[in-house]
């Protein structure tokens, strides 16, 4: 029996799972493949822009090679990538400098650009093409993927120099398996939204079809640089909390480790959670620290008041950005962009929700002016638009939820009405490794609920108004249309017709000011 | 700039990135987390047990200790595990025997019970304890993980003499940020719905609120052992074919490489292929082929008429079975099952859809008898049911996209209606490591398709037989109603009353011959 079903076991490599599952990296249906690609690239792009202080300039090209099969060529003008990173960070799975930081950014899991990589190799056997010019040196090379080892294969490299003022990255890979569709779930969907939430970047798409797309940057200004935090101690586990002990603070006491581990715990604090937990011994070394205690400690965080978790943590895209975004590209009748504070959910872990809402006017119009579809939300995160896997994602269900017709939305469906809602966070709960569809994490639901329904009340506020000032005109030209008739009555009756004017235009001056 | 952003690059374990990116394997939401524990071990004992050929004995407890906070021990009668494999399975990521191999089981991927663990030890830090009886020797150990190197952590180990009759595993964890629920999504429903899908299985399950629920087995026959196949050569792509001829037929031609390899590939196929590619040499040495002739192979696959694949890789439940599974448990007035051949998708993996339609009856009616909710979708996949994720998966979506008016079902999600649908394969597409949804493969979701609506004409001949007889009915009962008027006024007419009765018996005669 052993021989039969124990003989082959064996470990695998992580690059051996996701090929196999190459769906949980995005890669499933032709549209979405060619989608994830340019999102994995283009993702990559901004965040290195962005911690390069870069505003960035990013060009797209799609170009069909065959049946089902195409080239994509990205390029960006951010920092490069140094040489010795180059192939780690394009060829090996779960490597990279994103992953485990406690910063907002739009990539988190070392996966993304090698899962293209290794796209192009299981679809068409090219390696990708690299040049990454990065400090005055420019390297071309070629990368594969030893799947057995997760290893990057380099091939064809060349240095040069280069002026260092000439910066950026370009990747280009030959992909089969994908599909160019101008549908909402294409590539240039994808870039119009990510020029959306991305007013400071440039992005220029061209299609495989010949167009270029260019979306100028609207502001000059660079978002503020997202700070990587300490985690709040509100939410925290006892096995993050351990997880922190761990190879640090030898000579430091439990005291001092959560003060400097820790945001928002002062030295009050710590007395705070010595009053509550007596037990534990606050001198003893962190490491020291066993599970009991560490699950005491959390809940004495519980108990204690703590200040919210910094904002600087999180950078949204802000109020008027988005209002710009969406009155340059939807040209609603009224716009109204939600400003939240950050709340935090598992993990003292902080987010902000942003939420926009754009309604009547060119709202969900097609291109000669006619209602194309009904009420559309366009889902976010960390500024990357999310097309795909709506049905599970915590946004839409939360959405769905809401009672639209609260806020004289009769049918959220059918109502020429855009919501963008943005999830800005250093850890984004995706549901899957595509990053397509957010976690319902409770926090995250509520706060989401709550940004919806403060737009919705504007809109309601608006639509109400709409209606009150409707109601108010007609019931004024009823009046009008007695006041000839019962001034002229009148002023018959009372044997004055001479004074029937004059009547009349008293009346009507009651009825202005009425109805003023 | 090197220092700042790319100082921290390194690598992380595949158990570091489940451990950040817990919700990828099903532990999002407390109620989600519990069943998620409950299938995983369930899924492993019944595979363990299948793949012995033992018919399948698992006990359930779940306890509850605290505050969210829950006792699980699921035991089975299943083989065992060798010490030598305890550990790796039970506490390492990515290991196993089921990886990549080509044969229909419930799990595939080498993380399931090491993912129970891993949601121990981050929310309770207690390791799982294990008792495993294998051939004779009773192993119980505690097992952690050390997630950095993504190895076990043994405890606690004890080896005893056993008799060699006394086989099977135990596990017991206890897990808090869990929640248990008397829902649609809660254990209890998973295990109902697990023993709906394998009537040879006896499935107990003890309950927190101290029931006990026995599904005692209804058929004494194990299912056909599902074989281990080799690749179909249609949809096979370059790469599958590049990654088979790697490491093995140093000493064999192409020729034979393609005949051994493959399923329904014999001497005058490789001939014909032959044909289709005279630029191709088959004498070559396998190893040696290039990604452009794995192209020109794959592209002469797709022109040559092939055999089905075998059936016996996909062990389908049965119609019988699931007839027997749908009348005992829902008590309908009519059930539909499917009986389809073996279809393939991407990449040569050969599938069997198997949809079941209960209507009317008790179907979806309360314990009181009353209507409780309209159309219900079973989902499973390998004999497993899928309780989560049903907005994204393959099944829901194509279910919802039939018009099911076609089907006199005006609105499926109010009738009496229950649909089983159960995907067979050597490999299911999940969407992700939950393993909770199907990905939407194009030759899957018409195969889908079809079945359903195979399934909904049965419904509908059934439902308009119905309409029928009951407009016959009616419609006799109308002119029957005329027969004793008419009779008498004729009768007076004729000036023959005597005969009245008589005209009115032969009218009647008239009737019932017309409507029988």
């Amino acid at each position: 029996m052993d021989h039969d079903i124990f003989g082959e076991f064996r470990e695998y490599s992580v690059a051996e799972f996701f090929k196999k599952n190459r769906q949980m990296l995005g890669f499933s249906g032709k549209v979405r493949s060619l989608t994830t690609i340019v999102h994995e690239y283009a993702t990559n792009s901004l965040d290195a822009c962005d911690e390069a202080r870069i505003l960035p300039e990013i060009e797209v090209w799609v170009a069909e090679e065959g049946e089902e099969r195409y080239r994509v060529k990205v390029r960006d003008n951010g920092p490069g990538i140094p040489e010795k990173l180059l192939a780690s960070a394009l060829a090996t799975m779960l490597s990279g400098t994103k992953f485990n930081r406690y910063v907002q950014q739009r990539g988190q899991q070392g996966i993304g650009a090698t899962g293209c990589t290794m796209y192009a190799l299981i679809t068409t056997g090219q390696p990708v093409k690299v040049v990454s010019k990065h400090k005055g040196t420019a390297i071309k090379c070629s990368l594969g993927i030893d799947f057995k080892q997760n290893r990057p294969i380099v091939s064809d490299l060349i240095k040069e120099d280069c002026s260092p003022d000439d910066h950026g990255l370009e990747v280009e890979g030959t992909f089969a398996d994908v599909k160019y569709e101008k549908s909402g779930y294409g590539v240039g969907e994808y870039l119009k939204r990510t020029a959306i939430a991305n007013p400071h970047a440039t992005i220029i798409f061209n299609s495989p079809e010949g167009e270029r797309f260019t979306y100028p940057r609207s502001i000059d200004a660079i978002p503020r640089k997202a700070r990587e935090v300490q985690p709040h101690p509100l939410g925290i586990g006892p096995n993050d909390l351990l997880d922190l002990t761990k190879g640090k603070y030898e000579s430091t006491k439990l005291s001092s480790f959560l003060q400097n581990e820790f945001t928002r715990v002062s030295l009050n604090k710590v007395k705070e959670l010595q009053e509550l937990v007596p037990e534990v011994d606050f001198n003893m070394k962190p490491s020291e620290l066993t599970w009991e205690q560490a699950e005491k400690l959390v809940a004495a965080f519980k108990k204690v008041k703590w200040i919210a978790p910094e904002t600087d943590s999180v950078v949204p895209i802000s109020t008027s950005q988005i209002e710009k975004s969406l009155r340059n590209i939807l040209n609603p009748e009224i716009v109204y962009v939600t400003e939240r504070p950050p709340k935090i959910y598992r993990g003292g872990i902080p987010f902000v929700v942003e939420v926009g809402i754009a309604y009547g006017g060119d709202v969900n119009k097609d291109k000669e002016g006619k209602p194309a579809s009904g009420g559309v939300v366009m889902r976010f995160a960390n500024r990357a638009p999310l097309l795909f896997d709506a049905g599970g994602c915590a946004i839409t269900q939360t959405v769905k939820d809401i009672d639209w017709k609260r806020y004289e939305l009769r049918n959220f469906d059918d109502e020429p009405v855009a919501l963008l809602v943005h999830v800005v966070s250093v850890h984004v709960p995706y549901t899957s490794a595509g990053k397509q569809s957010i976690s319902a994490e409770d926090d995250l639901v509520d706060e989401i609920r709550n940004a919806v329904m403060e737009a919705g009340r504007q809109v309601q506020r608006h639509l109400s108004g709409k209606r009150k000032e409707k109601e108010k005109v007609s019931k004024k030209a009823a009046i009008l249309r007695y006041v000839n008739q019962i001034s002229g009555d009148l002023s018959e009756l009372a044997d004055e017709v001479k004074k029937k004017e004059k009547l009349r235009a008293n009346l009507e001056k009651m009825v202005q000011e009425r109805f003023e």
